[in-house]
């Protein structure tokens, strides 16, 4: 690797089949009074709810609860979540579900006590609180996997009104203190929800993955992510309750992106860009909207990036490249990756996400270049790519 | 992955080569009176002495030095240190050098204000601090790549009246704060440390590799990050200013042994406690005692773990095993090994490193047996071990 870094993630993990056994003992070191933030209430039917409520009870914290985060958070719950912190003066979030959620809690957690405007300061002009700046303290319990927010300090906001949906990745202290892992919290995901899961683990190894052509630790660490994921993911969508295969998946989604496998690298994530810009026009599930462009933003980009398409073919997929062309096996790595994708589930295209021709121009607009793979997308490559993803790819 | 773990690592990296001009400012947040522990005085010779005391002086820190820690440091000069932290109550203690001398300053940082015998119940009963017990926070600047000591709890102190070498993993309290890590700082290291580096990161991660059979992340993470070391050793031993092949040597070292890639599976360590056992009796070099039994050490445990020697042969070398039985592809996967050892210069026996057959009994005895391999070696398997690896393997 050429890149200077700092790498620097203090979040503790707990992991396995009791880690909710460690909630209790993981909240003592934070103050009394506790915002509880969840999602639409499924951890009320599937149990977690009250293992959750039972170590807050343990830790004799006074508990403030806050429902109803949906999936793409938008400023105006954000608002609504700070109120709720400010009136309460709550010491501490923790946030119960899945990316969505825990992105939610660390928006409130820096927006709470911020006196300008969240969404001007933070998410649009990507500032960082400053080192003194107040900000509440965020753990997770987390019950899906795929986004990484467990172990990073992400957090995505959806601006309704401006038809925006911005990431900011916030420093070390806006990181979840603690994250409770357990695979057998996932289990009762629909299966949509977990190829959905799965392919957004792979989307964001690949979109570290695929620029630079430096030697670099971080690509090593990313093959071997992937190839976990892959072998993982076969096991877990025939059979969801594969506890060894979910533990697998879940992991790989925390080092996906928790910052290690793009240290010291050029990064690309354009598929990101435009699949929030397709999230901004519709209801689409984020893992799929990655997917549904997937094989064909790969093939517009290949001829660009040869060499890694043609080691990906290699090292991920195990293709025997004898006698082939670097096209060839560059090729034959986006195949496998075609076919992996309608394997697991996943969409494969982004007509069947809702996305209609008339729609594209607007996608496009609202879709940000950020010049990071192996070609510099303008706007009308992002149209190509989104043309050629309305059938299925 | 099956297994429950929790993970934790704090540790903040600054990595690159400009990485010492952060040095004065991850210093500000410890206390005035730093202990600056080096060993021989190399770092005199090629001007990182300078830069180190130039960001002390920056920080205007008040500095006590402690020079002279040897490789494989003994109870004797922990001892030693301890009486210099405590006579001048310092706040935080700088390493600047390899393994050795991080190892001796985490030794230092728990013994000195702790009123029981450091070597009885650290080391032999192998306690942990207590939480609320008094530390002296650890900073290292990074000269050698290898041990991993600059991001993991771990603490190796030779007791030499015992003729004892004994390993102790503390809690995070105990890891550093920081680690500076510029790989140009590793450029004047002689070749034959540099190949005994490389040969002690491969062997860390082999070490947790070579155990266990159920899929997990770890060991996919683990041939990533032994591709990356094979692929760099290769470029570093021909040309040792290579930047690129240091720096990813560098960083690699820090994930072999950091505790990520062992965390959810069995880990076998039994190379790194025959080679303890040899170190006892010899002054061999860490690494060269690790790679001089290697050979001899997988040949004898291959028939039990055999999946996961073909496994490694395939993912990690490479090599095309097409028509191969399991057997062929495992003892494949050890030719590849052995024939690298010898490529980048490691040690292919240990008669030249001062082992002669009356010494093989004392080793044994001096070898800690603990089971974690495909096969739970006894005496007699060590005393095999040792003879068949006194000619070159």
């Amino acid at each position: 690797m050429k890149g200077n870094f700092i790498y620097s993630n203090p979040t503790k993990i707990y992991f396995g089949d009791d880690a909710q056994t460690n909630l209790a003992t993981a909240l003592a070191a934070f103050g009394k009074k506790v915002l509880l933030v969840y999602g639409g209430g499924s951890i009320k039917r599937n149990g977690i709810y009250d293992d959750v409520m039972k170590a807050l009870a343990d830790a004799r914290k006074e508990v403030v609860e806050l429902a109803g985060v949906m999936p793409n958070p938008t400023l105006d719950k954000l608002h609504e979540g700070c109120d709720v912190a400010r009136r309460n003066d709550v010491d501490f979030i923790l946030a119960v579900g899945g990316g969505s959620v825990i992105d939610y809690a660390k928006g409130v957690s820096v927006a709470t006590w911020y006196d300008g405007d969240a969404w001007d300061n933070f998410w649009v002009q990507q500032h960082d609180p400053a080192a003194d700046a107040r900000i509440i303290p965020v753990g997770a319990v987390l019950t899906m996997a795929g986004t990484g927010s467990e172990m990073n300090g992400g957090s995505v906001i959806t601006n309704t009104a401006a038809k925006m949906k911005l990431t900011k990745a916030f420093s070390d202290r806006v990181m979840p203190r603690f994250a409770i892992m357990n695979p057998r919290y996932t289990f009762s995901l629909p299966t949509y929800q977990l190829a959905a899961g799965i392919y957004d683990t792979f989307s964001h190894i690949m979109e570290q993955y695929f620029s630079g052509d430096d030697d670099s630790t971080s690509d090593y660490l990313a093959e071997g992510l992937m190839r976990s994921v892959i072998a993982s993911s076969r096991v877990a969508v025939k059979d969801p309750k594969d506890y060894e295969a979910r533990s697998n998946l879940m992991w790989s989604a925390t080092w996906a992106l928790n910052t290690l496998i793009g240290k010291g690298k050029r990064q690309d994530w354009m598929p990101h860009m435009i699949g929030k810009g397709i999230s901004a026009l519709t209801d689409a599930t984020h893992g799929m909207t990655l997917s549904g462009i997937a094989v064909a933003y790969y093939r517009h980009i290949m001829p660009y990036g040869l060499p890694r398409f043609a080691r990906f073919a290699r090292n991920v997929w195990d293709i025997h490249c004898d006698g082939l062309s670097e096209t060839q096996q560059a090729e034959a790595g986006i195949d496998a990756l075609a076919a992996w994708i309608r394997e697991i589930g996943a969409a494969t295209d982004i007509a069947s996400l809702g996305v209609t021709p008339d729609l594209i121009p607007a996608i496009a607009d609202a879709t940000i270049l950020n010049g990071g793979g192996y070609k510099s997308l303008d706007r009308d490559d992002v149209v190509s790519i989104l043309l050629a993803s309305l059938p299925t790819n």
